[in-house]
This record gives C-alpha cells, sequence and structure tokens, in this order.
C-alpha cells in the first residue's frame, strides 16, 4: 500500500493510496490514533471513490462518529482503465435490450462477474488498511448503495469482518442468493418511485436478507434522490452496531 | 378541563385530568414554563392512555425533546365505560367473520365510527391543553399505531394544528380516504410479518398519504413487535420537525 498523498480540512485527513491496481482514499480524523470502526463505502454505477454523495457521508462518519473511512475506484471507474471484456459486455447487452431481452438478468449476470473481482480486492484492500496505526483491527462496516449494494451484498456476505451493512437501490435478481448468506445487521434504502429497480425486486431483495435485524427505509422519489435525513439514521445505525 | 392529580419523576411531571367525558394524561417537563411542541399520543386497542409503550414514548419525548405529550383514554378503554353500541358491532362483526365475511371492511367501518367521536374529542383536548402555561401553541406532533393509525389518520387530516405525524400498523382499507387528505410529514411504521394487516394493505397506506415527505420504516416481526430503535428515529423526526 503506497499512500500517495495527504491533506486535512475541517479534523478530517484525506490520503489518497495505490494498493496493486486498486486506487483508493482513507479518511480519519486529524491527529488520529489508535484502533477505530472503519467504514468501507462502495460507490455507485458510473461514478467513483470521491464521489460528492461519497465525500459528504465519509466526512461526517469521521467528524461525528470518529470513524475511519475507505473508498476505492470500482474496475473501469475513476481513475481505473477501461476494462475491455466490461465494454464488451456492457455493448452486448444493450443490444440484446434493443432487441427485447429483459435488462434485469443481464445487470445481475453483469455485476455478478465484476463481484468475482472486486470481493477479494476489496479484502486485501481491508486487511491493508487495517494495518495503518490509525485505523487499526476495529469492527468493519458497509455502506453501498446502487452498484455500490450489487458488489456490496456479496463483499458483505464474504467478509466476516463486516459487522454491519447500510445497502439499497438494488434487487432481488442480481443480489437474493448472496443475501441469503447475510446475517449481520442491515439498514435497507429503497426509492418508492425507484425507475431502476421495480419496487417488488427491492422489497423481495430485504426478504432476502437473512439478517435477525433488517430494517427497510422507503422514501418518494427516484433512484437518485435519497433524501437527506436518511444520513442521520445511517449515522445512528453504524454508532449502534460499529462503536 | 379539571387537573385530578399531579406527581413528577426523574423530570417529568405527569398531570391526570378529565375533560367533560374524557380521561386524560398530561406529560411536561418538571418546571416548564412557556409555549413548548405538543405530541399527541393514541394508544391501541385495548390499551389505555398509560399503557407502558405509550408511557415509556412520552417519557423520552419529554426527556430528550422538551415536549408535552398528551393522551387520553378511547371510548370504552381505560378508565371510561363500555359503550353500548361499539359493542353489539364488536360481537355482530365476530358472527360476520365466522360465517365468512373478510375482517377488513368491518374494521374499517368500525373504526370510521368511533373517529366519528374521538376527532371532535380529540380537538377538544388539543384547545384545552394548550392554554396552560406549560404548553401553549407551539407546533403539534401526532404518534400513533394500529387503533391509534386509525383513529389518527382522520385526525391528522382534520387538524390543522398537527405538523407531523408517526403512524402505522395500520392498512389502505381503514384509512386511505383520510390519508389521501394529510400532507404533513409521516413516517410510517410496518411490520414485515404483521399477523393482523396484510403487507400489501400497509404498503397501500404508505402509498395513499398524500405528504410530499413521508417515510416507511419496515422490520420484521409480527403486530406488536416493533424494535426499540425506532423510537429512537421517531425522536429525531419530531425533533426535526417540531423543534
Amino acid at each position: 500500500m503506497r499512500i500517495i498523498s495527504e491533506t486535512s480540512s475541517d479534523g478530517v485527513r484525506e490520503q489518497l493510496f495505490v494498493l496493486g491496481e486498486v486506487p483508493g482514499v482513507l479518511w480519519t480524523p486529524e491527529g488520529a490514533a489508535g484502533t477505530r470502526p472503519l467504514v468501507f463505502m462502495g460507490h455507485g454505477g458510473g461514478q467513483h471513490k470521491k464521489d460528492p454523495g461519497i465525500l459528504a457521508r465519509a466526512r461526517r462518519f469521521v467528524t461525528d462518529c470518529g470513524f475511519a473511512v475507505v473508498a476505492v475506484d470500482v474496475p473501469a471507474h475513476g481513475d481505473r482503465p477501461k476494462v475491455e471484456e466490461y465494454d464488451r459486455i456492457v455493448t452486448e447487452n444493450r443490444a440484446r435490450v434493443e432487441a427485447g431481452e429483459d435488462l434485469a438478468p443481464l445487470v445481475a449476470d453483469f455485476q455478478a462477474l465484476v463481484a468475482r473481482q472486486t470481493v477479494p480486492e476489496w479484502r486485501t484492500v481491508l486487511d491493508a488498511v487495517q494495518q495503518l496505526e490509525s485505523v487499526g483491527s476495529g469492527p468493519v462496516g458497509y455502506w453501498g448503495v446502487s452498484l455500490g449494494c450489487g458488489l456490496g451484498v456479496p463483499f458483505v456476505a464474504a467478509e466476516p469482518r463486516v459487522r454491519a451493512a447500510v445497502l439499497g437501490l438494488g434487487g432481488a435478481s442480481a443480489s437474493a442468493e448472496s443475501a441469503a448468506r447475510v446475517t449481520v445487521p442491515v439498514e435497507f434504502l429503497v426509492q418508492w418511485d425507484d425507475e431502476r429497480v421495480p419496487r417488488v425486486q427491492s422489497l423481495a431483495l430485504f426478504d432476502a436478507f437473512a439478517s435477525a435485524e433488517k430494517t427497510l427505509h422507503a422514501n418518494p422519489g427516484k433512484h437518485g434522490e435519497i433524501p437527506a435525513f436518511e444520513l442521520e439514521s445511517t449515522l445512528g445505525f453504524f454508532a449502534r452496531h460499529l462503536a
């Protein structure tokens, strides 16, 4: 793990790093020393590790809770190169949908393919980040919606260090199989008028989690319109399960 | 309005009162003076104004937020006499369900009948309580689930002083018509395995609220098993909209 830059503002230290081929960013409280909870954040499709939505939440996790937060670029996103195989599949899928095929199973297959790469990558990132003196081996939370849910569910299912997860904007056809192996507390966000994920798919994914404690929050609005007050709930959820 | 007793414990003053035929209880911060938000709480079927679930939430509204809280006995509950007409309808409905009729429309008709009595009663209680020096004419919230939802939705729809409502464990067949006249922010609680209210009925009632801000919280478990952490969310919701 190679730290390539370090800046601080308003009490938050930001360190950009590269681990193998994976560019990432770590946020910690300024002057942090010693073990603390760590939230791993997964960005959405077409976004990157420092997307404004990721950044705003990460800052609050650091300043309100004293947590460390890490995010990395998903393959073919942010500072990472294109992946020819992925480009080819996306192009093929577009043609298949235009020819009348159902989008959901194609998205499910594609996310499963990407997750076979990201789950081991993200576990390696956890290993490296938890060796830092400012992070240590504390409890881990996961936050990710949309693509961050599609890649997050198999990650949470595979990674026993994750103790609690905020997920959402995802459907059963992509993630139900992995969700059945998730047993940690889950807060699951649904947009009631989601134009990309049918409501019945969202509710079925919530059903699929094996967690004894899971809570579904649904709000009016489209895919990208999660209301700001959900961040307060997320902070309370992570504070309850990680602090 | 006649105060019939006053006690205090752990920072909360409790005053039992009678207003006409309606027995009620008012909780305020010990030593409270001046205008403050008021939460009106509606108890569940077979419960009463000092049910443990009402009491526990009321104390937190007072101690955490400095609010006043009022609850009254619904007709034929708590300290109020039986109502022959209601007893007759309940007996008739039981026979009709045993004869194969669907329960939901019978419950809807019965709750509509009771609401025609409770909506004006509760509005009169608001008038009286807001004249007290320790309460005053601040913003009003409503909290009620199950019967407290069935009677609460028409109350919230009718009473412009109510600025925000926590409702739940109720279905569209009983309350959709009134819900379409509710425009204030609503936090709506659903028990995912509710043995009394079918899930589809709950989701349809959430759909029916005309509120621009409405948020649905669903948790695993039966009708009576709302998890304790929802109270933290309720406190945040009322603090956001009333304080």
